[in-house]
């Protein structure tokens, strides 16, 4: 049987009755497009995704990059699948005319790479980073910097890549070493020499492109310390001189083996070992690790996209198992001659499938939900709306990072166990996608500071703005449930676990401005969990509402399935959140007052 | 630095205040023993998994076994780790001194092992095997077949295996359907034709010893469909003729390569593909299923060992990299030109440090309080007090396999997280607990059985007496705790929650008796969930109670941190079983209403 990575039936209610393309065909930004064109893109996605992206995953997992005489060396189908990639345009979709890009919604662009990434993550990963990489540019580099840099990547003649960590700072960015030094021999003011090391550079290395260009975090001589002493540079892997390509003083000193991802190189970079790497100051000096947030909270999206893919591909293929596999038979069965049935029948199969079920389709609304935010936030005409919207951005980054990462393991998890000791034989995909999920609750920012992060900046901004945003939301979602029928139950304990939430974080707010950050901070893990919980519930029902309204709904079951997964999810998930405020509120103590030297 | 495996000051303290060995030892059974003796079987034990069995366990996992022509060959670590696990007496160390035994205590036996267990789970695999399989011809066989086959198992001459599992019949045993047809050529009416295919049967192959016994399931012909129609067969790979021997039709027709558990072989076999491979019959036909509970429950225990250990391993080396990397700085410190500080500083490191802490002690405290009930339960004189142990043992065995796996393979998770980016890569070894811990949820009856297990059999059974006898035992700590000075709030949320899963049991009994048996087991996760949560509650409660009260306790800061463990698990783990005793009374009906059309 073939797996469908992610649900089709879905995908469409989303991109037509939840967040219609319709009425973003309508903003200028857009005019160029009409929702049929933005079908046949999603289209073209799909099949790509199904046809040869899926195919080549298990190979890829198998035989990961090796590294020899200082060249990385990806596996072969990458060099195939490279260029039928980059002809999809899944580099520059979103990106505007101007740039060379197709100036599609994120909105649609993000439903369809939910299929690419679902087929295959590691490959998935060079385009997202050129493609971060190059906005990256488009936003704080001059005409120059664009030229040399921007129109290589977005045209995917080169790739791209996210240079922050090093082995002393990892989730601590303020602790970035590596040093830039203004180059005497240059007469242009943005040429430095830059000498350092960094870790865990994903696509750090390949023999896909001619050329690779490192977004290198760096601390120009005699910047102040910290995070504001930190500047950008585009740091190739070759430099132009005299119209030739030479080496730029970029070495691979390590490959890091990993437990998944498998197919695309993790790699440990030298820059400078000669004192001959330049790098080209991108945006204002000191202010990188402000510029680079932009291409961090693309990055953490696209993690959640990756992780909500994963999740869904390893759904599928559990139901697809479930249906087909036959063991035991009804509890109250008591004729062993009568045959046994598909696995599916059984409550507890049942119930590991319905959760990932809601695990897979509030990760994928919540995706596709916050791309809505970003179109709206950058494109609508009424500045009103594009703030609200930015606010909403905001808020949803951390969550839409967080949930389908931390939710999505568990339900990649579920689906191994469905596949009981089969899952666990590696002949058998589930282990695989497992393997590849953990990764998403670490890179770009672990769920720990994804918590620090929602309480301690995005809840608490411009007095809760963004909460406030998300309250009127998730009310005109609640009404239009009620319109549509829904249990009115549903709707209240959303916005009840929603109010109480608000309510928490002003309390917890005004704790950290009367000093106790500390006591405000202590529970961010539970305060995201909760946060997460209420989101996805959200999203519950705003797909329930749809499932029940749209007219066009043909297929009545799977409609009726939609619902069972919002009941699911908000009867037993969301009373979760009433133990995690209270966790917060009463700042529980146990990790706080343990000290170190007590365990 | 080197990981200590498993916390020797909990294991001391388990050992003399919680279940003091020195009361096992004034019952006849024990009577050769005294309690320095055991002390020195634990201490053996500790330091062969410290210095020998843990330094083999990476590159086992790097060099799974192969299978050529016909044989499956066994990391070369592991011949010479056989004979001097076979010295330590690892495999009859319980059974009595009549059939080769040392006739220790299980709970000392249990401590020990999960060292063992911690430095090389497939290692111990073997031997665990071995040991229930001579443990079922103790119990079943009858005198020629213990000469037979019993006596070289637990001399270690040869191996043993449970071969239960079949193709069409894994978690459905009434399915089995490998065949036993008496051998026509024999005057012994024991001697039997198998002909079948079996899988996943670990240790199904090696070339360690020359010989491996299999305790087969097999229908005989002409035997009642169902469970009631399973016979309990020794078969051999080889076979005794004319005092030699030979093979008996036993084939390996698979190797199954799997995520974890990488040094022991798991394997297809197949039985009497010449129709000449003889099995013997062991206790009474048709009474297979019901002997071979016996090893299944053993089997059961020790999976929640081998999740305790390596559970217990992951957190160990957790602890020691939080406390020696460091990494950024506390929330409040604005000064970057300040050392970073070890992680363990960051209260989100500490609260996933104390979350594994908490679950490693609870599942340690919970497997050995499930083998005292075991000794009690075979060798206290009283005959009430037997039955009362009885009655624990078989309520906990479901628990003590379901809690150290769940839990611990969160535990295991959370260790990978500590580790960050280096958590992911395969030079580290979290990643090879996590792959090893995903299995426990899966063999020897997964998560959803043991689920169904205890709800539709241990806890209805004999109206309740098992849990009558938990909560007076219970009663007893909360007694002792409150007398020790800890929280009087402690004690009664853990007698609260469980008078609550009581009342929740006799509501679900009754509902049963109705007629409504799957409204009865349909959240039997859940309820399996929180009786698991309660149950450790306990236990913390009784680690918390010898911690404040034990005189010999020198390490008082470590004290405190049990302490902290007990608070943690109180008051942020137990409060979620109120919802979950909600979700079995209201029979949430998410996953029954749901359809299979739907998903």
């Amino acid at each position: 049987m073939n797996n469908p990575l992610v649900d089709d039936r879905l995908v469409d209610l989303l991109l037509r009755e939840v967040h219609p393309l319709e009425k973003l065909c309508t903003l200028p930004h857009f005019r160029d497009h009409d929702v049929s064109g933005m079908e046949l893109y999603l289209e073209n996605l799909r099949r790509f995704a199904r046809d040869v992206l899926f195919p080549t995953y298990r190979r890829m997992d198998a035989q990961p990059p090796d590294w020899k005489d200082g060249q990385v060396r990806v596996h072969r189908d990458m060099h195939e699948l490279y260029p039928r990639m980059l002809e999809l345009g899944v580099v520059s979709a979103t990106r505007p005319n101007a740039v060379g890009g197709h100036q599609l919604p994120m909105t649609v662009a993000t439903a369809g790479h939910a299929y690419l990434m679902a087929a295959n993550v590691s490959v998935c990963g060079f385009f997202g980073l050129t493609g971060g990489a190059a906005h990256l540019l488009e936003a704080f580099g001059d005409e120059d910097i664009q030229r040399k840099f921007m129109d290589p990547l977005y045209s995917g003649r080169w790739t791209g890549t996210m240079a922050l960590t090093e082995p002393q700072a990892g989730s601590s960015l303020a602790d970035i070493a590596t040093r830039a030094t203004p180059d005497p021999t240059a007469s242009d003011p943005r040429r430095f020499r830059i000498v350092g090391n960094k870790t865990f550079i994903s696509g750090g290395d390949h023999d896909i492109t001619e050329n690779i260009v490192h977004l290198t975090l760096a601390r120009i001589d005699g910047a102040p310390a910290g995070s504001k002493g930190i500047s950008l540079f585009a740091v190739p892997k070759r430099r132009e001189e005299a119209g030739k390509l030479v080496g730029n003083d970029v070495c691979v000193t390590g490959l890091i083996h990993k437990l998944g991802w498998r197919g695309l190189p993790s790699t440990v970079l030298s820059f400078g070992e000669s004192n001959d790497c330049i790098g080209y100051l991108v945006g204002e000096p000191h202010r990188g690790l402000s510029h680079m947030f932009q291409m961090m909270n693309e990055a953490r999206i696209l993690v959640g996209l990756n992780a909500t893919g994963t999740a869904s591909a390893a759904y599928q293929e559990a139901l697809a198992y479930a249906k087909t596999r036959t063991q035991g038979r009804p509890v109250t069965e008591r004729n062993v001659s009568r045959p046994q049935v598909p696995i599916i029948e059984h409550a507890d199969v049942r119930r590991m499938l319905l959760r990932q079920k809601a695990i897979v389709e509030g990760s994928l609304a919540l995706l596709i939900t916050t791309a809505w935010y970003a179109d709206l936030a950058e494109h609508d005409e009424d500045e009103r709306r594009r703030r609200h919207a930015k606010g909403m951005l905001d808020l949803l980054t951390p969550i839409a990072k967080n949930f389908p990462a931390e939710w999505g393991f568990e339900a990649t998890t579920l689906a191994l166990q469905v596949h009981g000791g089969y899952g666990y034989s590696t002949e058998y995909l589930p282990e695989c996608w497992m393997r590849d999920q953990k990764l998403n609750t670490i890179h770009e920012g672990t769920t720990g500071i994804q918590g620090l992060d929602l309480l301690g900046r995005r809840a608490v901004a411009e007095g809760g703005a963004s909460l406030a945003a998300l309250r009127r939301d998730v009310v005109t979602t609640v009404d239009l449930a009620a319109r549509a029928g829904l249990e009115p139950a549903w709707g209240h304990a959303v916005l009840s676990s929603l109010d109480e939430a608000i309510a928490l974080t002003q309390e917890l707010g005004g704790r950290g401005l009367a000093g106790d950050v500390d006591g405000m901070l202590l529970h961010g893990y539970d305060y995201l969990t909760m946060m997460s919980i209420i989101v996805v519930a959200w999203q519950h029902l705003e797909i329930a509402t749809a499932a029940r309204s749209s007219s066009r709904q043909a297929d009545e079951r799977w409609a009726a399935g939609l619902l069972e997964s919002a009941r699911y999810w908000i009867c037993t998930e969301l009373p979760r959140t009433k133990h995690l405020a209270s966790l917060c509120r009463t700042a529980e103590s146990s990790y706080q007052t343990m000290e170190s030297a007590w365990f």
